[in-house]
């Protein structure tokens, strides 16, 4: 076999993709593990990119009208316990506050102030919510009541992954009140938009939007939406989703309102949120055997400036135009945000890898040379490492914009068309099974891709198939055609095809 | 005595300033107490303003070249054992988790997975983040290391008061690391002067700028610098601090780093926070009997429209002018952020007085006939509620930036008039304890004010001072002149005045 080409991560995707990850997230300077068991620190490079995620998404729901709140991190045991579903979902993995301070053993410190109730660590919020809108909501005029908070949150996962699943990650939950469930079910679709967008448009992460099946449902909801994306071992990844709770979650907080009518109701409450996990997605989505790609939309920055000093005597020449250039594209808009620019004057071996591997759309190097005739060097973090195009500095500065443009495009299509590629419609029970089975010596990783197949809608089938094969139904898709046709599983008729997957 | 004028807030400041306070918040509708001990919900309006104060402050951070980056909400117990001070700072007021997992008991869930080692809710985080610059910092080129984190924090605090004293608030906590002693005290001062500005060109609210006294200091710290602000009861507010922490937390972390000269160094760090508190500075700084006064750099909007319809025939037309005001508004820029507007609609009575208790700068009457002549009908909130003024619609526009930076200007000037009318020079031990015990009529809640006397240096007289007057040292001003004089408690000799006050 012919000896691979030199990367900059190794193992590569093809060799161990689950590795890879790990070493993506490793040499892009996004995260790393923590000494607190599950829990990640992120690093700047990687901060930056959630901050940009979080304005885009944040600009995103104060247009639908959402206000942003912020709720205890603690949530009472006797809270949890209201809606029986939803602590039952969230019971095997809630970090328990049982005391509140420290007094000294034998052997050192101990947890000392026992807690009469103890305290959950929020792993979500619609109880605690719940009992806020409780007491915010008396009549019709007040509602809708659309809230969202930005914050941490607490799941203890005994197998992690950082961003993919990790015991503290960062996200937003939006928790809205309505007055009849029609209204609360459209508050879900709008959100569901928004996610959509967010990945598609800012994320270059192409979506199928749906529902779950009841079995894959948010513990408490009546409807799960979610957006749904493939990632490169061809598994999906939920990027997003969003809950229509019925009044299950009013009744359990007791969150009722005087309606026009005279009459007193519960009202129908919705949740829906995001998380870190979207940096996993775009690791997954664009990541190549270099290291990230970061979408431009969303780069914890645009465009390095490496000056190339080799003597002194050129080095002020060489620093000053590096200087001014880089002030010449800050003062530039990118979609509303300014250029994110950065200086790399490190005099080392290597420097141009850092930044492949970080994943910035655009390097630029500058050198004497191209100073000279006014120009700089500029590579693509969407095209191979080698392919660098000189050119005019002004030229540069006026198409930079087009170029991010360019490279987000081409991320998104790279991703759409892998999809596609990946994307079967699967009638036989025997070749679904050889679908997320077969071996291939090449890629030893293979999770087949999204099956669309026919399903009867039993909770028995969907649990077969994911007994057998790790499978499991992602979503329903909004856009599905009814459609008459045989389960996969158990040959019954369907009159709609759902996508199979194995899924993070 | 002749009776006081309705006020929109009962209790008034006079009458009782600590239920005013409570008043405030709630009739603000800022925040409010959750049925989670000592914590707190921020409302929309609150969070509004934090979200403001946030950005501001974030901008300035990054001006001085500090990244963001997210650490773990526990910290092992072992880790804040490390700085023996620090520890025991902290262990009186540590929420403690001690399970991962709730399970079936014979009354209920019950708390069950007991971890191997109690992990503690981060009352701050200079441990942890400590354990991550340990593995960051290799070499005095990886230096100086500028983190920040924004989070949530706990500290079991037995007396709470919402903003001022809860056992969860969100702050930013930033950490860094220099190879010299030199650098990291200018860092202390740098981030210190970040502090100052916030205060007083954003909230408005003048500060003194100083040192702790040992006792006062931050556990584990060399030297704590912090800003003070008067509130209109007297007493100071702390509302920054910036800590020079010497080799303290590195020798505890073990972080360390090879000089230039090849030698193996501990690092010098230092870490500074501010939090939710501000609020609570300016509530009380800028809040009169009729609610908060939000600095219009930092309100969570700036200007609200009242259309007023009276009659259906006039809706469209007075609807029509609202929302293209609104609309010509929210175009122009107030300090490089765009206008904050709100329109409120709603046709009851009190819908003025709802928007002078949320303090917002400046409220907007439109009706048929300020519409005929093209005017509209203001109110400042620095102003008394009846002193209104009908202005040409184009002139409003014109001068609404120049309208807000004045309101912006005269609160900073009343609390400046405030604090020097309530600071003294005092060189006698009885007038001293007269000025911070003296009973008045009209004002029973008396604090004295900031005096300015001198101080031998001894924990002693400190203590003393704080037993029998509840008075600290709220600071050794960074501009106090040197100067011979006698200790106000001891009369041994002293160098300098330093600054005592009753605090929160």
């Amino acid at each position: 076999m012919p000896k691979q080409p030199k990367t900059a991560v190794s193992p590569t995707r093809v060799e161990d993709y689950a590795e890879w990850y790990q070493q993506v997230v490793r040499v892009s300077d996004l995260a790393e593990r923590s000494p607190v068991r599950g829990c990640m620190v992120i690093k700047p490079w990687g901060y930056a990119l959630w901050e940009n995620i979080v304005r885009e998404l944040d600009d995103m729901f104060k247009e639908t009208g959402v206000q942003n709140a912020y709720f205890p991190l603690f949530i009472p045991l006797s809270f949890l316990e209201k809606e029986a579903e939803h602590v039952e979902g969230f019971a095997k993995e809630c970090a328990v506050v049982t005391h509140h301070r420290l007094e000294k053993g034998p052997d050192g410190l101990v947890p000392a102030g026992e807690l009469t109730e103890p305290l959950v660590v929020r792993p979500t919020s619609e109880t605690i919510i719940g009992d806020s809108f409780s007491k915010w909501v008396r009549s019709y005029r007040d509602l809708p009541l659309l809230i969202n908070q930005w914050a941490n949150v607490v799941r203890w996962e005994m197998r992690t992954r950082i961003f993919l699943r990790t015991s503290e990650f960062l996200w937003q939950e939006g928790h809205t009140a309505h007055a009849t469930a029609e209204e609360a079910i459209k508050r879900t679709e709008v959100m569901l938009d928004v996610y959509a967008k967010l990945a598609e448009t800012h994320l270059a992460m192409p979506v199928i939007k749906g529902r779950k099946s009841a079995a894959e449902r948010f513990p408490g909801a009546v409807d799960t939406l979610c957006i749904e994306s493939m990632m490169q071992d061809r598994k999906a990844l939920q990027a997003g989703t969003s809950h229509f709770l019925g009044q299950n979650f009013a009744k359990a907080s007791d969150i009722r309102f005087h309606s026009p009518q005279e009459t007193e109701e519960y009202a129908w409450t919705t949740s829906w949120g995001a998380s870190t996990r979207l940096i996993g997605g775009i690791i997954m989505s664009h990541g190549d055997d270099d290291g990230i790609i970061l979408p431009p939309r969303v780069a914890s920055a645009h465009v390095v400036l490496m000056p190339i000093i080799k003597k002194s005597e050129t080095e002020a020449e060489v620093m000053a135009f590096t200087e001014s250039l880089a002030k010449e594209l800050k003062d530039q808009h990118y979609h509303h945000r300014r250029l994110r620019v950065e200086i790399d004057n490190r005099n080392i071996g290597g420097r141009g890898w850092d930044w492949i591997k970080k994943g910035i759309p655009v390097r630029v190097e500058i050198g004497p040379r191209d100073i000279a005739e006014n120009s700089v060097y500029m590579g693509r973090r969407d095209k191979g490492h080698r392919e660098k195009t000189a050119m005019k500095r002004e030229q540069f500065v006026r198409e930079i914009t087009h170029i991010l443009d360019d490279i987000q495009q081409t991320l998104f299509e790279r991703a759409l068309t892998f999809r596609k590629e990946n994307t079967i419609f699967i009638d036989e029970s025997k070749l679904f099974y050889d679908f997320f089975t077969s071996k291939n010596q090449e890629k030893p990783e293979i999770h087949g891709g999204f099956a669309h197949s026919h399903w009867c809608g039993s909770e028995g089938c969907e649990s077969k198939i994911k007994d057998d094969l790790s499978v499991t139904i992602r979503c329903i898709p909004s856009d599905a055609p009814p459609e008459e046709g045989k389960c996969i599983c158990c040959g019954k008729s369907s009159d709609t095809r759902v996508i199979f997957a194995k899924a993070y």
